[in-house]
């Protein structure tokens, strides 16, 4: 009954809540460059001010980098804890842009309005959708139908260094029964998607060097060990003609879909070489006995990231060079320990050295993938919310990408998450003209008013 | 008779000859860098003054670029066309220098003393070896033993681009018995060497497009094609274990060394691993049934020169980019056809290309070989006079940079050229601390009074 009233004032109050979108996206919140730390601070006084406005009691709370914004709601029943973050991604390349990323503007597109601008979908857009649904609550019925939580930070989009320090600093009052984070897309334009696996991610830098100095290729060309051409072999070696990962063990630990996903995802019909065709690909290039959307999803992938060594710029230069480097990358999926990853490719590596050569491991991050536990009671009330409000049955997807905050709640603070966004593949989030459909907005307010009425029942 | 005494005054003139080498040496004559063409125009100055000065008839001569040196001597016998080049490289990185590499000095060394300097070795020590032999034959006889011409040009450095267009216009003054290229350097300290093959070049550069966009690897990873992990594979598989090149009919041309050749290079006991030592190296990695000396002299090679693709900056971006690059050379000998090895290079390539990815050569150029006909006259007795200076064998030997000099004045105006030069492997040409050692000054000025003579018989 209430939920009704709640549904109906959202669609009212339509231009209102996108009038303050806007406000807050035309803050220049780049969370990378010193030289917007002000406008960081801007955007997380707009939030605890709109916070306090609709009666979530909100503080901005230092960190040694970018504040949090952090607010609480008394209220029956189950807490939840929502999780966004204000800081944009910088602008560059600004030329690409058809109009200014921080003058926001509503665009009629051949797939409906959308709204243009940074941060638009990654992620002010998402998270507002959360704050006006909040809002929907406390202006139709006075108070929220379960006690909520809210939690911003400032630093998504520079790594988030102060992010598991301010949790375990704040574990007691961050402490909640489920955790939603409001930061991933759609799998398609309508079916509304929860996220329940994400990839994890070894990250390695490789360093091998031959001649202790570049040599001119004609004078040593031959004798002398050229470190690329050890490099190209090696890396070469990592995949065999089927794009499946040739280390040694690789695949302990990556699990078969359950039967159940395994169904989803095959009626979702996902079209790869759509999504390739996207990008000017056609041919999905992964293990070629797995769906595309396995190969997304679950499977775990190595991609070489950089490659550099010798003479990179204009014309010609005959040079045998002395170093040559890589940076490369695995997702993980399952049970794959990073660790001994690591571990079997720097072996792999060392390997493929000839005796003169020398090599150099730069580690960079190395996280083991998340599965979420969908037994969890959220995950079904919310998944049936969304199912209502789009008219679709909602899915729990995959995610290719690494999302270490959903990791970070389960390990800090004992909380189980859930990933529920509503962009799509075509909002050049990290690009330019970033946008975000109307439609995701809107209808995104609506299914959080669904799912906070969900988990009151 | 006479030359006893030209050796002699050789001798004594010795600190006025390097007077006047250390004068040219502070001449900053780069040709690469515009602010330094007025320097250029000086040194061009200088060596007219100085030739004029000794009775050989000289002007400097106009190009789009910097000027042509050229002087003439009426002689009997023989007409000997002499070249050098007076321009030098860059000094980057100015400070790994140890003196001002424009301030020359002599040093005292390990070695005994060197001249330290840009261009001391590379090329005006060598250009003035030649010339100081002339003043010596002149100041003593009055004359030269043979007709003898000059030609300097002040481009070598920066690729020669007005030389084949003046040699051209000008083939008729030019054209000689023998040209004598003073530009290469000793096979060992005291064995005087004559350059009779020079290794060709193939220059390719390369560039793969997977994905019409840099994506990101989460995303993408899995289904998109990587090019980096494309050109990896097409570029290890231009190399077998024993260190071959792979393309079919790659070794089409490449001739075995005649008998006597082997036998010189056998006895020159080339220490490989000493070679090696000097840059870090120690174990050879061409091909596994050939020496050291025929690894660098008389075999072809392929190198990556380099290559890069992705993000190569500080950190780590999880990027699967659109493109990798690389730019890569053969050296060529005997007779293999540069053209048509472009072309099997360029097949190879395409063969390694997923359905998805497109690819794109520019090619930078295509010389091939130059094996000289050490049957010429002048060879051996060049070669004997040479034994004598040095009181050892002169060798013939080989040289696995590219020297297209000796090709043009073959092609261009028909002249049968041969590279006799004093330089020593230690002499860091092209880079900082460049010397020459004054022995090989010294020696080098003697050695072609002694050749001159022997023209002469």
């Amino acid at each position: 009954m209430s939920l009704d009233q709640v549904l109906t004032h959202i669609d009212a109050d339509q231009a209102n809540a996108l009038d303050r979108l806007m406000d807050l996206l035309r803050i220049e919140s780049i969370s990378t460059d010193p030289a917007y730390a002000e406008a960081c601070d801007t955007a997380a006084d707009w939030l605890v001010r709109d916070l306090n406005s609709i009666g979530i009691s909100t503080s901005k709370r230092p960190t040694p980098g970018h504040p949090m914004v952090v607010g609480h709601t008394d209220g029956p029943g189950q807490h939840v804890l929502f999780y966004g973050h204000y800081d944009v991604q910088p602008v560059d390349p600004i030329d690409l842009w058809e109009s200014l990323p921080f003058d926001p503007k509503i665009e009629e597109t051949a797939n409906g309005k959308v709204i243009r601008g940074r941060g638009s979908s990654d992620d002010k857009g998402q998270l507002m959708t959360f704050v006006e649904a909040c809002r929907a609550w406390k202006s139709v019925t006075g108070s929220l139908p379960v006690k909520v939580s809210i939690f911003f930070e400032g630093e998504e989009e520079s790594g988030s260094p102060s992010l598991v320090p301010f949790m375990k600093d704040n574990a007691a009052e961050l402490k909640s029964d489920v955790v939603f984070i409001c930061d991933t897309g759609m799998v398609e334009p309508n079916t509304p998607s929860i996220v329940t696996m994400l990839r994890g991610l070894l990250g390695e830098e490789i360093i091998i060097t031959g001649p202790d100095k570049d040599l001119h290729s004609g004078m040593f060309g031959g004798p002398a060990m050229n470190p690329i051409r050890v490099m190209n072999r090696a890396l070469a070696a990592l995949h065999d003609d089927q794009g499946r990962v040739t280390l040694e063990g690789f695949y302990d630990g990556v699990p078969e879909l359950p039967e159940q996903v395994e169904a989803q995802w095959k009626a979702l019909d996902f079209d790869v070489e759509g999504f390739l065709g996207e990008v000017g690909l056609k041919h999905p290039a992964g293990e070629a006995d797995r769906s595309g959307l396995e190969q997304i999803w679950s499977r775990p992938t190595c991609d070489v990231n950089g490659i550099w060594g010798g003479y990179t710029g204009d014309g010609f230069k005959t040079v045998l060079p002395s170093q040559a480097h890589a940076k490369i990358s695995f997702r993980l999926v399952g049970t794959q320990d990073p660790l001994k990853i690591r571990e079997t490719l720097r072996a792999h590596m060392r390997a493929c050295l000839p005796q003169d050569c020398e090599i150099e491991f730069h580690g960079h991050g190395a996280s083991a993938a998340s599965t979420m536990q969908v037994d969890h009671p959220a995950f079904e009330k919310a998944r049936l919310a969304l199912s209502d409000e789009w008219e679709k049955p909602g899915v729990y997807v995959g995610c290719g990408g690494s999302i270490p905050i959903a990791g970070h709640f389960q390990d800090v603070i004992g909380t189980q998450s859930m990933l529920i966004g509503f962009g799509q593949d075509d909002d050049a989030i990290h690009s330019p003209n970033e946008k975000y459909d109307l439609r995701s907005f809107h209808k995104g307010v609506r299914s959080w008013a669904r799912i906070l009425a969900a988990l009151a029942d």
